[in-house]
């Protein structure tokens, strides 16, 4: 591991195991499919192991990290956002074509007519076939079609004008709701799930009462799927940052009913400075994402408790807590990142280790084929 | 410009022309070298342009950053940074040597007994040849070493350590002050540097006075230049975003005194959802870097007033602002980004515009060379 140049992309393979193998269980007990959300590692690689592990396909957020991934061989995939640009869903009907001869197969979410339009276009030019999943806003305040109380009509004229497009095929209801995922108590994030989960059981009802069958609805994410898999709504969940629980997640109030996943997810720094009270690592904007704020400084020494202070694209400082000592100029240091799906997204590679971070040794390097893939 | 699909970097090169000159006529009339900072638009195209227009050479922050410009036939780079691991600076060496080789050099900032000891040892192996400038701490309270109240001690021994050893050849000062960058008002940003300077202006004094001369004092940034260049002090300016100008930038005070610059960086989105009263984006945190706030929404069309707020890696929402109308479904964004360099890093190139962004044309795609090399 000394030989790991910095700053690097770590991944504790181990770690990250134990994580695969609790979500597949927890699914495969709560009886509904797993579909990870592959936007959070960006990787093909990763993406067929929880496909071994028994996940039914992965999500997608773009149509070129579609296109990436099915390059590296993940044949099932749902693209759970809207896209509306023709010249885009020209490459999303190519794709459906291309996964449907190898026999896979490609989703999508809409929630427009123009949407809905465009893609029957494009699917009609290319003789293709898509699943269409309808996005209902349950709580979230991005996508989806609004069902206030009781008012489906949105989503059922949606579903109507996606069932009547040849080539598309109604697949159900996309419900993700993810302002609820980082409530920190557990009480509030089950009663933020319980009222997103009601209003897709209410819009399924209405589409059902007004005639179209409703296959699926998917939705949930690393801090709420257990909720969504006991309202008896969802079918699938898409939970995605569970492989690696990076630093926001863990801050979430935990639920000791809730499978526990470990941190897998490393930044690996080194001390390149060492101030009078703090010392200063080579690790910053350009390393790890700070939109969910600063990384959590990990010790596997247990020797230091130090604080990460942001300070600029390329340095972050090491203040001591409680009297810790510092650590030494040229000494690695390992960082929880923030966020762990932009911070992805700043590497190329993983580099995958096992039998631990300091004692470990690379067990090999894992690209992130989709890197960069924001299209 | 309607082909280029979102989201997407697209530099208005007329306006980073008229940058790029503003600032150097500035320099020429200042009497001041320029060395603009490279980490900001990591490509070796626009670094020549900067040569073009009398820079002495660019700045970077990486090992890495070095190389890839130096592939890009940049010669003469500065890295203004503190590399202490053996195997970076054997890479530093090499590169020192191949840049000598052609006519070109390469330059480094220290702050340890320990960095300079090992980049001896490193050009030893080499037979390579380095200029080397001491850090000095000026204010922000990063890297460097501490230079108190009149006591110099610690740069002397460093500079002493640098000029015995051979291949090393102390050639100045690295004394810049990020903190003063984004003090919004320009009275205290102009007593930040006025501190800052003295400090340099002491520390050099003392060299001086030890025997040891001081070929130069380098630093600055875009918010501060003019105040580093008037100090009398400063022999060179490092600038880097100068160029595109983003948001965090234009929000300080502006100094009629000092060239203005334009934003000359956008990232083109595309709105795709439309809600009951905002509109969606396609851009997120994997577009944009949010470390100084989300990005500012620019319209050329003047007929829109739109705040963005920050949705997820993928998304954003854009809120009307007194009474202004909602672009539709399908519509390009022009968004100014919070901060150019991380922002920057997060895309493999520039496309570049003439003639504005509505009705201009691509000129053509510039790299971004170095994006990723951060180590």
């Amino acid at each position: 591991m000394a030989a790991v140049d910095t700053p690097a992309l770590v991944l504790d393979l181990d770690a990250m195991e134990r994580n695969l193998e609790r979500m597949a269980a927890f699914a495969r007990s709560a009886g509904v499919r797993l579909r990870p959300h592959a936007k959070m590692h960006k990787s093909a690689e990763l993406a067929r192991l929880q496909l071994a592990a028994g996940a039914v396909g992965v999500c997608v957020q773009k149509p070129s990290e579609a296109e990436r991934l099915a390059e590296g061989g993940v044949d099932d995939l749902y693209l759970s956002n809207e896209v509306v640009s023709p010249e885009k869903l020209e490459r999303v009907a190519a794709l459906a074509g291309a996964l449907a001869a190898r026999g896979g197969r490609l989703a999508l979410a809409v929630d427009s007519p123009l949407g809905v339009a465009r893609l029957a276009a494009a699917v009609a030019a290319r003789r293709a076939e898509l699943d269409v999943l309808v996005e209902i806003d349950v709580g979230q305040g991005r996508c989806g079609v609004p069902v206030p109380e009781g008012d489906a009509s949105a989503a059922i004229a949606l579903a109507r004008a996606v069932a009547r497009s040849p080539g598309l095929r109604f697949a159900g209801l996309q419900a993700y709701h993810g302002n609820a995922q980082h409530v920190r108590s557990v009480e509030a994030r089950r009663a933020a799930v319980a009222a997103s989960a009601e209003r897709a059981r209410a819009a399924r009802q209405a589409l059902e009462q007004a005639g179209i069958p409703v296959p699926l609805v998917t939705g949930a994410g690393t801090g709420t799927f257990a909720y969504e898999a006991a309202s008896g709504v969802y079918g699938e969940l898409q939970p995605g940052s569970y492989l690696f629980m990076d630093r926001d997640y863990a801050d979430n109030e935990r639920d000791p009913a809730v499978p526990r996943f470990e941190h897998a997810l490393f930044v690996k720094a080194e001390v390149m400075s060492v101030g009078p009270r703090y010392a200063v690592v080579d690790a910053g904007h350009k390393s790890h994402a700070v939109d969910s704020g600063a990384p959590r400084v990990h010790d596997p020494s247990g020797r230091f408790d130090l604080r990460f202070e942001t300070a600029g694209d390329e340095h972050g400082l090491l203040w001591p807590v409680g009297g810790s000592p510092l650590p030494a100029l040229g000494d690695a240091v390992w960082l929880v990142p923030g966020h762990c799906d932009p911070t992805v997204n700043l590497h190329d590679g993983y580099v995958a280790v096992r039998g631990g971070l300091v004692e470990g040794r690379v067990d090999r390097l894992i690209r992130v084929d989709a890197r960069g893939a924001i299209t």
